[in-house]
């Protein structure tokens, strides 16, 4: 395998390691595993969920869910307050797939309503603690009103309540994430003893990838749905989700100028690649990335003396000791693991293996590609 | 027109003003303007261009100049560190247009030297202060090394030097700009004097839209390549180099939720649509976009007490106060200008203009559609 160009190469087995793992973390726990595929975007990468008995997936846009229809998956929630602009988008998924909208007010629940030809199963998003969107768990005139509407509708079937810790995303430390956690199942339980005897069968789902990975006890919901740890990144390394070792994707950039005077490595890659997510080092300078060597099979471990610490469009900037900046040569390639997964595969737009094989990003594919299979 | 997911319009009106006036800017002050196409990464926009008797422009990558080479443009510089891993299409570049590209160092010209099968045009990239990349104006030995390299190669034509003050997008005052400007002249004509003779026609060219369109005088360079007027953005307005209403693009955002006791509004719409680069307020906030309202042709100027504060995945929260939380329902579309928009242009992968006209971007098209014409 030959790159010249910005390149996000995927160590498959990685990969399924990670699969593997927060499978059978559910399994253990007897919740349903309905990983939020946003993350890849691949219809191959999401196949490789499907050999491990995945039937029921998270998307974070209709498009998104299209795409995947179009891939077989029949049964797919879009985790994200639904946008009723897109009724007709909505409508025409509804009449081929399971489709699972979320809900955070009574507009949109009306609106939904009034307009589905198809039936929906309706979530309801609540605001645990993380405050970006959600109903607030008390708030049960709005929530009272929004469960009469749902049982007067013939289309709406209300699934449950779902949340997603988003704020376990700046804590380091694993009884901070248990907290959160724990706050958000003791909350979601309070809801549903309040709402069990209209709705007997009704489900609780949470779904952050530092809650999930970190805690072994996951038990008290129905679902979890995690996205971000079938890659992980440098962000889930800080936060503890997954060691440097289990970071399943690698840029791989081309060496295009050195600077000995400020031991500085220019590459080919910048924030059309990366995204500009950084994380703050313990020294108050910001990363964008840590390097790493490729090795026959995949890349070792983050080196140390060595750092992306700055990205403009096209260009970044690779800050090195003299050890390491000696080690590299015009024309070399350079592998940095991403500190954002998510937004670097969305950059990037398709993967390749360590075997050489091209996997695709719904990013990657001609707008009209997502209306054949 | 009617809008229902996130949408980049486009103000066509606004944009060929912007484009007349640095056209215009260009023939005053008797240099070339030859445009970075980056910005847009558009074969329509690049043909106002043409219209405007532009005939050469910019890149930022092989894959760009490969785009636009298809659309008919012969005169293309890559203003980038030659990327010597592809000299593939270099060579299959240079073999059909008059292609200009960009060196730091000796052993990119070497590689150039050795493997190019076509003729093309040598520039060498000064570092007159920005610090990214470039030979430093005094490093008369590395510079005469990679002179002499040039002269013996057949296919290497040197064309002169290059600079890109990027240290000018920090800055927010006039002065501090022509200071930039003027020392970047300085020295690129110590440089054209110690050349001058080896290399009689050879040429100087510089390129930050702050310094194009902030700045009366442009003579002493033979060539500017800014790129970011086009459309401008809230960055460039910062910085001065243009006002609110010379913004020729805008993000139009469905509202999906509202929070009340926050004064909180959440739209579709978040990091994969707009970059996350952000600007620092005055009182230490941060701001991701100015809300602006849409009018019959186009949009108002930056509404007061409404601003987008935060950024997810596909969210964003909007922070208003009472009297303008009132004003937007579930539902509608919300106009906000972007901080920065060569990269929400990019991530937006196409445009609509505010005539309801579709026109492309590199990053929306199919990879093998660059291929093709």
């Amino acid at each position: 395998m030959r790159l010249n160009v910005p390149t996000l190469l995927l160590d498959k087995k990685k990969s399924l390691e990670n699969i593997r793992r927060m499978v059978e973390k559910a399994r253990r726990n007897g919740v349903r595993l309905r990983p939020h595929f946003k993350t890849h975007q691949s219809a191959q990468v999401g196949a490789w969920f499907r050999d491990f008995g995945v039937d029921a997936i998270t998307v974070s846009s209709f498009r998104m869910a299209n795409y995947f229809a179009n891939q077989g998956w029949q049964d797919i929630m879009v985790a994200f307050p639904a946008n009723v602009l897109e009724i007709d988008r909505i409508n025409e998924l509804a009449s081929r797939v399971k489709l699972h909208v979320v809900a955070v007010n009574i507009d949109t629940v009306e609106a939904l309503a009034h307009h589905l030809r198809h039936p929906v199963q309706l979530w309801l998003k609540i605001d645990t603690g993380y405050r970006r969107t959600g109903l607030l768990p008390h708030n049960h005139s709005e929530l009272d009103k929004i469960l009469n509407e749902v049982k007067q509708s013939e289309k709406l079937r209300f699934e449950g309540f779902v949340v997603h810790d988003g704020h376990t995303y700046k804590q380091t430390d694993t009884e901070a994430i248990q907290t959160i956690h724990n706050t958000s199942v003791y909350l979601l339980h309070m809801l549903r003893k309040r709402y069990m005897k209209q709705f007997p069968g009704l489900q609780l789902s949470i779904g952050d990838t530092p809650s999930c990975s970190i805690l072994e006890n996951l038990s008290g919901v129905d679902e979890i749905r995690p996205g971000n740890f079938v890659f992980y990144d440098l962000t889930q390394q800080r936060i503890g989700s997954c060691s440097f070792d289990d970071i399943a994707v690698c840029m791989a950039c081309p060496v295009v100028a050195k600077h000995p005077e400020r031991g500085e490595i220019i590459l080919y890659g910048g924030s059309v690649h990366f995204s500009k997510d950084s994380l703050l080092q313990e020294d108050g300078s910001v990363s964008y990335g840590r390097i790493v060597e490729f090795t026959e099979n995949g890349w070792t471990a983050p080196l140390e003396g060595i750092e992306l610490v700055s990205l403009s469009q096209e260009h970044s900037i690779v800050k090195a000791s003299p050890q390491q900046f000696d080690k590299y040569k015009i024309g070399d390639m350079m592998g940095i693991l991403p500190v954002h997964s998510c937004l670097t595969a969305d950059l990037m737009k398709g993967y390749v293996t360590v075997e050489g094989e091209y996997l695709d990003h719904l990013s990657g594919l001609p707008q009209q590609c997502e209306l054949v299979s």
